[in-house]
């Protein structure tokens, strides 16, 4: 049959993935005698950011030879910052240059964006849903980079055991509309899922979500862990004063152990509001997900130990002293 | 040693970067009896654009039995509509649902920012030269979707390939400043390549690029197919007004003959504008790759024959003549 | 006991409500013998609008002897054009120049803002809501201009008296909240309120609106005759999508003949928007009740037939053929 | 004859202006035995300003036999915050809430402007001649509502009165054109009225006010207390540079004890700017009496003493410490 | 004594006006025996306007035996459009090329400053009274450009003059200051100037300007050719209301002829304001005077035949068919 | 032939770039024998500035027996503040109002344009470029009055003469374009100029601004005080990035000692912003010769020793203590 036309790892540590000059540069310089020689390259960023992707970079270069100084995974930089460096022979890594690039640039727009969530939320949870936006061959890699950046869990299940954590999530609208009710899901949650999974209803399918956050508490009583406010823009989205009133009307009733997990385009603003409003749990999608890459650029600034740059740039080697040799 | 974080084929059909909550809705649905409940689905988007993607979403659903109706890939669709419709029994499709969306909405945003930009360069050429912006386990994907919305062709070899076409490029500044001169470069590169392939070179490493463009046509002649302009920034980028001197310097000096190739940065407002001033073809990087991707929503909207919806959603099947059966 | 603060009748007549200048003006000129100058004084509007008020202006002066020439009541009038014209003894009419304006500068503020409600309707229906805006010694004359400006109706009891109507109007959020739910207050409604009057049944009091529309639906079928949406802004207030949906679902279920009453901050430009998703009537508050008065100038332009002006404007009787005589 | 159009306290009381909504929700309770339902009832403000009406309301009912708490009649309140409580059987306050809340809405609006111009105006004397914007019925509503919000006068004899004081005010344009001369009018002015009448002569009729000051100070001398501006915007209106002039000039030909009323289009940044430049008084209109109402609404939050809301609020009594008993 | 800082002809001429590396650039080209290279140089405009200055550049040049091709003085020219064309030696010209493109950029720039005034005049008299705002050393050459740009007339007597023309202009605040009164001034001027000067009189110094331009008619009646308002902005300026007053005021005493002349602070758009209110002539200041300088550039195109062109430019000789033979 | 259209020293003591209006007003005082009355006038400022211009206003009125009283030339002036007073018979110095204003408007425009390069930067040298946007007479005036207010020298010769400066300037486009090589040119230009002259070269002419940088230090070695950029806009202008880029390549090669000149359309803004990349010094043409005039205005406020004033304006002298007798 037909194959999904995103690229196994095999076929990017072949190469297939780079842009077809490289492979002519090598032609050329192999042509010329000069494919062997020693070059020092520096990676910097076009804007601040949280860096990520460093492991997947040295899994690329592992076998070939040559040295990689990086700031470690997970480190803020600034704008122009130099956050790699490699140096050796230029034919046993410029063919990597498209892949390394693209996976520190998308890695750390995705890491960043997690990090002002994270700093938005002080405290309190927040878990990447945004794997519905990026294609699934990259979903695993949005959520790690999203857990780097600062993110408490993700709900992509390979994504998550990428990061070494089992994956988070509740249940869909899809399920309460095949049942019919969201009572009746939630007494079929109780009694299905394991013991110990924590509880979390869904309570904007049918009804007035207030109204909704009581039925639901009533019937599950203490067994109850949270409910998922994820409000549609039709009827005004989740709001400070909706998670303040459901978040009363639980108190109320006597559910103050109940959480408010709030979700639907969030975006730092949002969860800033919604805490103080009560919320304790926050479910970032497109923020994070949809976050623009962070163009890297890759500058050779050593041709055979002699300080080079083309115009536009400053020759030599750039002082980073917080780079750190992983290679 | 380490794996890349991408997801391979086998592990997106098997239904490893879904969001958990499909599993559950699964278990649960089985536990109540009603996993077999027969259900429509509809897929639409959140802002108008080109949609991408249809082929990969056919591969992944071929096997489960269920019927699909689809806009055709690479058709224009507006905000709010129907592209796809899903018809069958919710266990054999739910856990694809996070897939399925990813696909058509990083695929759709990468198409639609192409097809700006192919509406900017009128019956010029656009090359999509954005594969460094993205993890390259999406690459091809990305340029794939690039050709679908209007490019005519891209730099990164496995996208270049699924789309049927060969891969386009020149050479980077890291050959330059290797070997030292662009003219030296230029005559290299004119011996070592196949006959045929058309020779463009790129003249803003070292020198001004005018005077660097009449150095490459006085040794090349006829056999110089293009000039790259990829002016850096620092020394304010690639103008109309630079475009329109270095073609009047070619021409007063002979070289009519000479196309001009230019990138960086473009959009395509500045398409608009650099075409005017005589350039003849595109290299497109971010605003394509860094394109957002196109919110997709997947709603439940019949379910054993009758229409429901989800509060703020209307019930029910809708209207949508346009939509092509595919599976 | 106390007494309100707002005038009576007599008071005012009896030039209570008066600037004291103008008590101050009369004895001056007696002393000086002037008293019974013949004037003609104009009164022109600081912006455009509709006129209203003039049949409580002709109450006023209609003992005094003087001649007064006016645009009907209703009518357009243009920025700083004349819209009353008096002439006769000054002493006769000065005392009344205050309230003379204050009549014609707050009626003719909420007849133009009822316009323009008007004209965003089309031929929909438009009630005036804004009584509880204003102080009650006003809230007739309110709804009064309002109807003069074009609303159909106004739920004020003597205000709709006043403008030879009936008034109308549903059942506040109170009923519902005493007896605890919105079906048992509908059919209380349908069995004590006289034949044939129109039941119509806010919806947003404790449920999800469509989810109640649905609830009043079936139990008065074909006795509902429209229900009434006036959510609050901490659910999202009334949008065209709301409109829609409830649209929808009502028809689904077989009610088309149940009309959408909308409510809550109604602006011309909502107006527009929840007509063109369905809304069959409009209350409006406080759009109309909170309008700015109508600036209104008084000028003497003619002193025993002689044309004279203060600075800044010009002296004589000002051309104006759309005056008509009224006293 | 005919009759003006606004209420009087007779017609208020007997709710003739309520909503008609309130008579039918008396019925339908009593049909259903609820009419005599204890309730409490929260009456908050949209946002922040100087509450007045409290003594009319207090009027209002006083023979009902509700419990009533309130802010104190002049106090600042803050957003949404609790100005009011009512507790009682329902139908004994029910259809009073229309003329309740118009009536705090209006004033409060009222006062709350008046505060802002006494702030502008530090020790400075603000007198209110806003009563030729509004219906005469409510003139000395507004006039009292300024002057609980801070002014320290107004014009219109009744609201003077019902605020215990004097009316203020100076002669119009009308006397000086119906005289002819400025001058003559001073002298008929200070022969006429009662020994101690401050004499205020308007100077912008005829001629440029610096000129006009000094002919009528040199022939009131010590007699002339004041002058005033009031200089159309045809001729520039009333600005610092005129008000800084006018006391350069007066002060110069030993008129310094000749002080500076200034009027036309006063607003709190322009009262600041012009005592800046030595203005003694400020006569405001359209800034207080077209100020916009406070919006004011009233809420169920108990009923027989279980904490009710409706959707969007919270249920229960709002902890209010400020509240005092009035009833 | 002392000298003033300006340079006369004779220093101009000689050079001494230029910049200081015209005069090393003639040494070292001597120094290398380049100095009698033929060049031809092109003067392109910054900004479009109308071209002054040509008579002046040509006075310049007359002896050099250059050869000269310009647009015409007083033509419309394009952004960027060749405006004039300079063949010879280089060192004929060189040292001129600071003195011809100041005098081209500043009288441009008067000029197109005062075509903008005309054009919003439509056939009504604009005339010049910006002398006060530039050194007098160039008034004339300001005043003789603005009437190239379109201007009626200049109150400069050189500038006229230089124009062909005889200055106008009226009496100037100082002599009403210095005799007391308007009228007397008018009275005097009436008898003094010689039979057939129109009598203008500035009307705004004491007294209302509506007052003292009826008080000044009275005495000169038919002698009165018009009154001129220059009313300072702290009597809020001179506005369309203040002129259509005057006009009226004049009208009805029955002086129909007298025109009003306005002055002070006076823009394009706000000539067409006044002009539609009735003014019938305007004194320009310093929206002439006060222009920026159209920036004028000097390229060489060829030397000795062959294109050239710094980089930036399009080397050789612009097609501009406008240019015409001077010398 | 013809002359210059600029008026000489004579023409402009014996008042013919006078406004006729002072003419005629003489000739009135004089028939009414009014014309040795002793006035006191006033000069001051629309907006603040650096007052220049004093010794030709001392020149002009050195013969003609009144007293004047001035701020000192350079001293900073506020908005209206008096900055110039003169006491004596008016018919002696009123025909020179024109000019005096003239003078001092100009020059202190062009004076506080300089001040506010000069603060921009600090320490660095200013050298005024700006002769080539004003009329050649003038074009002295504008360099000496930018020296006044704080820029370190002029190109223009006689402007620097008459500030007691040598001129100072390098070399212009056009003798590299006769030429034909930048490096040609730096070498003629060591050879002819004196012993002692700083050799600064221009180098945007042919080649990228880093390598002809580069490429005339390598020849002239220690000899070589600065390179000169003046980049066309059509490359980006000269930008801090470009800067910077040039000082490290220098650096790099050596040349340490080698200054950086900048020029091209500078403001204080882009001064900052260049300075702390590293210019050591700023060439500035029209941000200084283009400046707007600052308004100056004569008023009359004594007469015979009598305070006066127009309407608009205070009588009296104005309390200055800041003023200094210069006659
Ligand atoms: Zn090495
Ligand atoms: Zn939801
Ligand atoms: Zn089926
Ligand atoms: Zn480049
Ligand atoms: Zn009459
Ligand atoms: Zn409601
Ligand atoms: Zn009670
Ligand atoms: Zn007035
Ligand atoms: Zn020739
Ligand atoms: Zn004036
Ligand atoms: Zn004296
Ligand atoms: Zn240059």
């Amino acid at each position: 049959g037909e194959r999904l036309f995103s690229a196994s790892n095999q076929e990017i540590m072949a190469g297939w993935t780079t842009d077809i000059y490289f492979i002519k540069t090598r032609e050329i310089l192999r042509a010329m005698g000069l494919d062997g020689t020693e070059v020092t390259a520096e990676i910097f960023a076009g804007r601040e950011g949280v860096l990520a992707g460093v492991p997947e970079v040295k899994t690329l270069l592992a076998g070939t030879g040559v040295e990689v100084w990086s700031l470690p995974e997970g480190e803020w930089f600034g704008e122009k910052e130099v956050v790699m460096r490699i140096h050796g022979p230029y034919d046993r890594f410029g063919i990597y240059e498209t892949a390394i690039l693209g996976i520190l640039a998308s890695s750390s727009g995705w890491a960043t964006a997690a990090r002002k969530c994270r700093e938005a939320a002080g405290n309190k949870r927040v878990v990447c849903f945004g794997a519905r936006h990026v294609h699934p061959a990259v979903a695993p890699v949005m959520e790690r980079a999203a857990i780097v950046g600062g993110a408490d869990g993700a709900s992509c299940i390979l994504g998550a055991k990428l990061a070494g954590q089992e994956p988070v999530g509740t249940l869909p609208h899809a399920v309460m509309l095949i049942v019919g009710d969201t009572v009746e899901v939630a007494l079929a949650y109780q009694r299905t899922m394991p013991q110990g999974t924590p509880v979390i209803v869904l309570v904007d399918t049918f009804k007035d979500e207030a109204e909704e956050a009581l039925r639901v508490a009533r019937v599950l009583g203490k067994d109850l862990a949270a409910i998922r406010l994820d409000t549609p823009g039709e009827r005004g989205g989740v709001t400070p004063a909706l998670v303040k009133e459901v978040r009363a009307r639980l108190d109320q009733a006597g559910y103050n152990h109940v959480e408010i997990l709030v979700s639907g385009g969030l975006t730092p603003e949002r969860i800033q509001l919604l805490s103080q409003a009560g919320a304790d749990s926050f479910g970032v999608g497109s923020y994070i997900s949809g976050a623009a890459p962070i163009d890297m650029t890759m500058d050779l600034k050593e041709v055979t130990g002699k300080p080079v740059a083309k115009r536009g740039r400053i020759p030599g080697i750039t002082p980073s002293p917080r780079l750190q040799r992983i290679l």
